[in-house]
């Protein structure tokens, strides 16, 4: 029998009691023993709760405990999250968890440390919740060299900009319907100014570089001026707009930065919808192939984490290898990043269009029904260097989203 | 150093080569040694091919060689294929292949003897050519009850329906340019008909329940009939035609079929195009989750080959489990099998309208923009017992197409 802990009684560490204790029958069969939850770790009692006798407010109970080898940090944040698996681990047990902030700020260290101690530090949950993607990276696209990954990795956004797509709405009144419906956080700035989708592309990217991609190295930029009109556009053109987490190699280095783009609609990126996340990723031999679920929620997450559970049971005094030393990855300039832009103007387009077609050559003009007092333009591919300095010399630019 | 030998230098050996080569440092990275091909097994030789002088025509030369601890199984068919893994299994080599015949049809049988003389027996790329889909079973969607998998599995029937539906083109149109593209085999049965999907089920579905679902069980209807009208219906109803393999767990029973389907285009199997497959699971935690890719093809295939390679030198001496038991898995008769059915009818719809809802009550009906002389129309859910008996008692039904 293996004898869990959980760190953490909220939304995800709840879940994880509750599939560990649901699907007993699979996971025994799969493991090979019985998995169950000796410890749940929280400030808070609960009485009335199934788990009550279980809680217990010292850590140290839980990592003296010899009959405890897998640990659940499903508490999110840095502290003290962060000196409970070092501890843990230290102690070789394995650490299973949730807790993308963590491993973004501090994975590689806390991978050597298990390494040392012959156990693991799994983190499948971390990037698109229930969606199998940390795993297929390490032990199935292990042939591969991936040169691409485009990421629809949050949920709370994508509801939203799916929401103004079908229903023409503003940015503000769906938040506040997603805030009121618990898609959303009170605070959604992690969320909508794509922090969220930050620290996990950083994720992604340092496990294909093998180095460490680091969160505040990665542009961000939100969805907070995404327009009703920018999707009017959008689908006279054939194209839809998604928060993307963009990983890329090219001979100008490696980026990843997390932006609003459009994208075509015969991307099946374009039918990953609501909540729902989708991960497509490019690579040498394979081509493109793409990872779709539930990235969030209770459920899907929890059952990421008891995966990596289940994966430490099966391989006990066992480190799986996982390629991600600490090393900094030095990115490159966003700037130097070549793509086609987007971009609304304000003024009438037989007035402006010449002009423009003298700065952006090549360019390509679309203009709403019954609209004239703004038109927008698509331009050639540039690196975003190229494309601030034509754009400099057009006036009355209203915005811009990068393709 | 890891050695490995090559049985069978066709698309997919000569694939495995390929990918091992180009892709050697970080495939070195990832296992911690390098991996080489020591030898291949063909009855031909290939003058002037890099690997010509590794060209071995007798198997005993491979199969007595303790330097090979790894074999890519790559020739396809029965026999010899299932003497030679078993021998290499017996001697403590690991098989990796891409046969999904074998696998089909004695893979519990080759795991048991892997498991017995500690090697493994991987099969990746058997289903979903380069798709990780056997490792995210096996490894990842461990805290999971699968109770239906939805598969677009053969890329050569997408090809074909995703022609027709964008040319309204016929099925022999389009198939004869599928041959002369190289698409489809000159023999084209095993796909068109559903076998190839078959086996593909039976794969999946034994995985599911850890028993053996027999490809002779599978019930399998291919797409030969579908016509180039049945598009136009779909379109008028917001739908699209594909081949879906089919698994599915009822109150009825275990269901294993392949037959074309009406899906709705909000559907993310909608998105799967042209030669890709897509697999939609749908699991009791984690909801839905899609895996997408090329499914076919010489490199995409053999990267999976090579995956299965690298899983197997990064666990020398350890059986990776897998439940996947020789019984016989009881499937429940496919007419029992619950659904609508969408039902194209020779005949003016304003005459037999009410015929026809006397019998299929509550069915919705459409008709194409200036066509009279048919019509369809969509019944409510029920077995293909029940369908079979009311459809009796409708004169005039020219096809049905389970949705």
């Amino acid at each position: 029998m293996a004898q869990v802990a959980v760190l953490g009684y909220g939304t995800v560490g709840s879940g994880v009691v509750e599939v560990i204790e649901k699907n007993s029958d699979v996971i025994s069969k799969r493991v090979g023993e019985d998995i169950t939850v000796k410890y749940v770790l929280d400030l808070r009692d609960f009485p009335g709760d199934p788990i009550q006798d279980r809680v217990v407010h010292d850590y140290d109970t839980i990592v003296n405990d010899k009959d405890i080898s897998i640990i659940c940090e499903t508490m999110g944040g840095i502290n003290p999250a962060y000196e409970f698996t070092k501890k843990a681990l230290m102690a070789g047990k394995s650490v299973c968890t949730s807790n993308k902030e963590l491993v973004a700020a501090h994975g590689p260290e806390l991978i050597s440390i298990a390494k040392a101690n012959k156990c693991n530090y799994f983190f499948e949950a971390s990037v698109g919740g229930g969606i199998p993607i940390i795993r297929p990276f390490n032990e199935a696209l292990t042939a591969e060299k991936i040169d691409c990954i485009m990421g629809i990795l949050n949920g709370t956004t994508n509801y939203i900009l799916s929401k103004m797509e079908n229903e023409g709405a503003a940015f503000d009144t769906v938040l506040k319907e997603a805030q009121e419906k618990g898609y959303a956080e009170r605070n959604p700035e992690a969320d909508v100014e794509g922090y969220d989708a930050g620290r996990k592309i950083a994720i992604l990217a340092s496990l294909v570089y093998g180095e460490t991609v680091k969160f505040e190295d990665v542009f961000t930029e939100g969805i907070t001026k995404i327009a009703p009109v920018d999707f009017e556009y959008a689908k006279k053109l054939g194209l839809t707009i998604k928060l993307i987490g963009l990983e890329k190699e090219t001979s100008e280095g490696r980026f990843a930065v997390v932006t609003p783009r459009l994208i075509g609609s015969e991307s099946p990126l374009a039918g990953v919808k609501d909540v729902f996340n989708g991960i497509l990723v490019h690579s040498n031999m394979l081509d493109y192939s793409m990872y779709y679920g539930r990235g969030a929620g209770k459920l899907p997450t929890a059952s990421a984490v008891v995966g990596d559970v289940i994966a430490a049971a099966k391989n006990p005094g066992n480190h799986l290898t996982c390629v991600w030393e600490e090393k900094a990855c030095s990115l490159a300039d966003y700037k130097k990043l070549a793509q086609k832009y987007f971009v609304r103007v304000a003024g009438n387009m037989a007035e402006l269009k010449a002009d423009i077609e003298k700065v952006f050559a090549g360019a390509s003009f679309v203009q709403l029904d019954n609209v004239t007092d703004e038109f927008a333009f698509v331009t050639e591919e540039m690196t975003e260097l190229e494309y601030d300095k034509k754009a400099a010399s057009i006036n009355n630019i209203k915005s811009m989203i990068r393709m």
